[in-house]
Parts: structure tokens; sequence; C-alpha cells
């Protein structure tokens, strides 16, 4: 079965807002089996609205529809899609009560307005809203099928994985199984390419990459006519596959980095505190972003000027004059002076070039040394990373969090 | 003019990959005055295609591809144009050409795949695409107007900026002034309420308002159908009727919170360090995400744990004990000894409870003290915070950069 999403509101045609609803819904209709085939985005006019039906009724048997559901004259879908259906709109005063209602428990009187919220097509089925006012509707009509819900994400979801769902899971009997698996130390063409055979191998599975700097996931879907137990199988076949090949690389199966390096940290309950210089804050920041992080996160400095990595780490001043601040000695040392001053289990120390000024050719902006001191040992990379200056930040920090999780993965198997 | 856009490419019908080539050309066709009617999305699929070219045909007179101009099986776009508008495609040995020179230049030969991309519809006027192999069409049929596009936004944009906005500009002969007004301090409805009668009553002017936690963006364009003197003096008028309403709540035409921040410290020798709990390094890498930054950040701790307080910043044990880490008393000690410690104009001082755990009823999550010090003075407040544990992160350090700002501003009128 094909499907199109037609989005409705002409804040939708500025350069300010992307339209986000499809991508919430075509993830569910994979699950069910149906193929979003197009996608339409029109304003609040009545005629393009129903322009854009007409299209939709032509070439697919599901049409979903968000937004243009509210109480004001720009809302327009109600009476586009009555014209459009040849069908009248009808009163349901079970509508209004309920709006009324929700008012009520606010203490407020529903404005007169929001009465239009209680027309509906005639015909359809109402979709309960139990977030906002504007109900939504489900409509059958000469073999194909109909949903309107309203636009706003905080409504339009919980309406359609609640009555919406369930519906096309009837008409689509369809079993998926979902799975992702994030990696990290590989870039985007060696993780394609290391797992393009598993992928053109692969049976009702779909494999798909997506990269973000310094991270790459791997999102798998398998489907299954038989049962949920068929796509499951499917699924962790394929999983299995890619984890032989990638190994360590991978990660996780869904958690963060920060929070796969701080939930062994947990486990282990062992501390870790961080010295940065070129990432500037950012990765105490991302370790701090996971909850209960100050089991394991003691502290951080961010020594940005020479006279602060002396003063605050005790880095000798000749050091720094002699193999300068971005070097291999400095980033060891100031892991091991800030594990030593924060009495922590790890130290991590950072320091680099992250552009745009500052670099030169011995020194190349993206240059970023990363150190990592323990109790009787340390770890040390030498860097060269691209892109802009955040991007170059958004790297030191993955790459450092990856060197302590690697480490202490290699403690786990002691 | 009304434009429909239409979007190629099946990984588009994801939800891994919102569409964003149309955000971009919506505000470029603004600025010529043609309006974005409608935007299709639709796989790679020759019928499907044809679909969406008849449909726009119908409704628009402009219509704006992207995508599905590689040299694979899979990129359909010439093909599918060339069916629907009933013209052949004509190989043009000098696109070829240029192709084979790229790959020459980088010590390659062009693989043999490649060739197809020579190809161009009957009669189009071939787009240079001075990035990657894809050459561009600029089409007339019977009135209405056909541009195609590769997908890639690097490739898609220069092309789009250098030749098809100057087309556009002849055929739509337009001017436009458009600008931005930066708030923080005020939530988005009291800025949306604010500024509503200026937005109803401008003329040939839209208003349109983005929030992000903490800062509120409004967008200014103003349209001319005689000069761009014209439509200048029209955003002006409107600029200075919202500034006059806005005041200092406005803090820049477009450069960041950061930006202001560091503009103003530098322009006055001045520096700031941070001492931070709860946004744990968030406040110090956004003063460093800007270029430059080291010339008036000189250090920053993040003290997150109780001890690391008492060790790197001297806060009283007791202090702690009686009032609590996060209180008045302790942000302002935090502000005031990391300023000493680091020998700085300014020193900045945030402790609170970003949640999701470690709220109680006097302290609830979000409850956020901060603290700005310098040579005799002092400023602190106490804010409550909505959201995620990382909006509540964000909206503090933007909270401590506008707090510094207000505090430079009224240094400077003295």
């Amino acid at each position: 079965m094909r499907a199109e999403f037609i989005g409705i509101g002409s804040e939708l045609l500025t350069s300010l807002k992307p339209e986000t609803n499809s991508l919430y819904i075509a993830q569910r209709l994979e699950e069910v089996g149906i193929k979003l085939a197009f996608k339409t985005i029109c304003g609040d006019h009545e005629e393009d609205i129903i322009s854009a039906l007409k299209t939709a009724r032509n070439r697919v048997q599901l049409i979903i529809i968000t937004g243009g559901l509210g109480p004001t004259d720009d809302d327009l879908t109600r009476q586009a899609v009555s014209k459009f259906l040849g069908r009248e709109l009808i009163f349901k005063e079970e509508i209004v009560e309920r709006i009324a209602g929700r008012y009520r428990m606010k203490g407020k009187e529903m404005p007169e307005i929001n009465i239009r919220q209680g027309f509906v097509i005639d015909g359809a089925e109402v979709i309960y809203n139990p977030v906002g006012t504007a109900p939504g509707m489900w409509i059958e009509d000469n073999g194909k099928y109909i949903v309107i819900l309203p636009g706003p994400p905080s409504e339009m979801i919980p309406m359609f994985d609640f009555s919406v769902l369930p519906k096309l899971r009837e008409i689509s009997p369809f079993f998926i199984s979902r799975g992702i698996l994030r990696v990290v130390g590989l870039t985007e063409s060696e993780v394609d390419s290391s797992i393009s055979e598993i992928s053109r191998k692969a049976n009702n599975t779909t494999i798909s990459v997506l990269a973000t700097p310094g991270i790459i996931d791997i999102y798998i879907v398998s489907r299954s006519k038989k049962s949920i137990e068929d796509s499951l199988t499917l699924l962790e076949e394929v999983k299995r596959k890619i984890k032989e090949i990638l190994g360590e690389n991978i990660f996780s199966e869904g958690e963060s980095l920060e929070e796969v390096v701080g939930r062994i940290l947990r486990e282990r309950r062992e501390t870790v505190s961080v010295a940065e210089s070129c990432t500037g804050g950012l990765l105490s920041s991302r370790i701090t972003d996971v909850p209960g992080s100050s089991d394991y996160f003691e502290r951080g400095f961010i020594v940005y000027s020479n006279i602060s990595k002396i003063e605050n780490l005790g880095i000798p001043e000749d050091l720094i004059a002699k193999e300068g601040a971005v070097s291999q000695q400095v980033a060891k040392l100031m892991a091991k002076r800030v594990r030593e001053i924060s009495k922590t289990t790890y130290g991590i120390g950072i320091t680099g070039i992250a552009g745009p000024g500052g670099g030169s050719p011995e020194k190349p902006v993206g240059t970023v040394h990363i150190a990592i001191a323990w109790e009787g040992g340390e770890a040390h990379t030498k860097n060269y990373f691209f892109g802009t200056r955040e991007q170059i930040k958004v790297q030191s920090a993955v790459k450092a969090l990856d060197m302590l999780r690697r480490h202490l993965i290699k403690e786990m198997k002691k």
C-alpha cells in the first residue's frame, strides 16, 4: 500500500519552519509495511488543499493530513476536505462539550471561536485528542483512507500512535523489528563499504547509515508478514553480522557515547576529571548532559590561557615554551595533573587548535592532542580534524570519550 | 507568481532525512517576490516524478526541482522531465569534457557512468555546476519555467545564487530588504504581543518570530516594486518601531549573544573567567565557540563536586553546609573567587539544579543562581527555568551571558 502525506500550513512554506510531522509518520508507516510515496506541503488556502487532495487520491490509497484544524479563520482543513469529498460538515455537541471541559478544568471559559472545532466530516470516525482541543478524523471513501490530525507534534503523535496505528495494522498486517548500532572511530564511507555486502544480501531488511561529526549511526529495520519473532530473527542476524565486522567500533545500541562511558564508570565505581583547552568546556558539558553524572564526574578545568595551565595544573612554563601549549607533552601532563588534583581514577587532557586562526604549517588548524592518565599508565593520540571550529570541538570531545571507552573495555576484559 | 518545489529522492521519504533545499529556496524566492505555494517530495520512480510534474504544471508558473541528477540508475530526473515535456535528451560533448576535466585534475579517470550526465533536455539552457559533476537546466515551456538543480546543497546553493536568481529577477522584478532583531530576556508570547500591532500595520513587510531556549529571533522582510532604497526605508521604519518597544532586550541584528559579549569585552580590553556547576562547562564552551575568544576568556572551573568548590575556589565548607551548594551566597562567592584567582575583570558563578533528579520543594529542578563579580560590585539573579536538563543548562548559560551584557551596557553609558 502506498501513502501520501499532506502537511497544511503557510508557515511550512517559509524558510523558518522545516516540516517534521512527516518524519515521524514515515517511520510509523514503515513499521506496518506501508510505503510513503509522496509528501505535499501546501498553505492555508482552500483551493490549494483541494488540489493536493485530488492529486493524492489519484496516486495513493492512504492520505494522511496534518494541520489546519485550529479554531481560527486560517484553519481550512475541515471545510476543504468536506468540499473535496462532497460530504457535509456535521456538528457534534459532545466534541464541544469536551473542549469546554478542558477550559473549565483550567478555570477558564471556552472562547466562542472553538465551536468550529465541533464540526466533523459526515461519516468520519472521530479521533479523540488527549492533549489539545482539535479532534482528528478517520475517513473511508471508495476504498481509500483519509486520516486528518492536528499539526502540533505534541497532539499529532499520541493520536497517531493510539488511534491511527491500530487501524493501519488492520489494513496492512506487517510485523517489524528495528534496531540501531552506533559507531565511533570510523568514517561514514568506511562504515558504508564495510557493511555494503550485508546490506545488499539482507532479506526484508533495510539498513540506513546516518553520520554526525564523529559518530555514525546504522539503522536497521526488518519486516515479516509471518510474525514478530520472524522479523526479530532477521534483525538479530543482520546485527550479528555487522557486529562481527565492526567489533568494538560499535559503542551502543542506542545510548549516547557519554552515557556508555558514564555507565561503565559508575559500574566500576570509578571517576573522571577533565582539563580542556581547545574544547573550551564542551567535553565536560557533554559528560554532564547525562543525569546523575555527578556520581563519576568530579570536576573540570578550562585552562584556556597559558597562565591558567601553569597556575591551575602546574604545567611548567618552560615545557610550554619548549614544546608549545599544543603538544603531546602538555596534553599528557594536563591529564596527569588534573587526575592528581581531583583525586579521580582517570584524568583527561585536551589541547589543540580549533581555528579558524592559530594554525601553522607544523600545527595546522585541527591538530588536537588528547591524553588520558590513570594509576601507572597513560594513553595519547595526535589527531587532525577537519571542519569548522565547532566541528573540531565536537570531534575532539567524541575522540576523548572514545579513548576512555576503549581503555575501559580493555580494563573490563582483564 | 507562484512556485512549486519538487524534491526528488527516496531517502527524503524516510524518517532519517529531512528535506532542507526548499528552506533555502523559499527564502530566495521571497526575495524576488515569488510565492512558494507547494512543496512535493517524491521518490526515485519515473512515474512518480512525472505525476508530480503534471500536478505542478496545472497549478503554478515556476517549478523548481532538486535531486535525481547523479550518474546512477536511480537518478531519473533527466528522463522523467524529458518524457513529461515530450522533448528529447540531447548529448552535449562539452559537458562530459568538463566532467572528465574535473576527474583529470584529481589525477583520476572519469568513470564511464558519468557520460549520462552529458544528456540535457532539448532546448534547455545548461546551468554550469562549479562544485560537482551534474549540470543544471533552465527550461521555458508554454509560458512556464522549469528549473532543475542537483540535490546536494553544496552544489544546489551556488548554482541557484549565481545562475537561477538573476533569471528570476528578470521575470519577477522585486526589491527586497531583510533584517533580524535578536531578543533575550523575554518570552515568545511577550515578544509576540509587544509587536503584534506593528506587525499588523506594516505595509509590504512580513514579520516572523522564531524561538529557541532563551533567545527569540524576529525576522523582518520588506518588499518594494520601486527600488531597493524603498524597501530599505520600509525595513528601517519597522526595525525602529520594534527597537523602541523592546529596547535593550534586543541584543543584536545578527551576532550571537556570546559574540556580542565578546566584542564588547575586547573593545574595552576586559576579560572574564567562569565558575560553573550545573551548566557543567556549557557556558565556557559557548564563550569559546567564538573565534579569537582567547583574547578575553581567561579560564574556567567546572566545580561539579562540593569538594572541588572548596579546593579550587576556596568556598568555605561551612557556607555550603549552611546555605547549600545551590544558593545565592555560594553563587556570589564562586563569581568573586574565580575572578580573583584568574585576575580577570569579571567573574561568573553558576550553581543550580539541572535535574531531572536532585530537586526539593524549596529548591525545585530548574532553580539556578547566577552571579557576576567585578571590582567593587556584584550582580545576582535567582532563576526558575523549565524544560529538560539540557534546556535548563542552555537557559542558564544564556541568562549568564545576558547578565554580563546588560552590565557592560550600563558601564558603557557611564
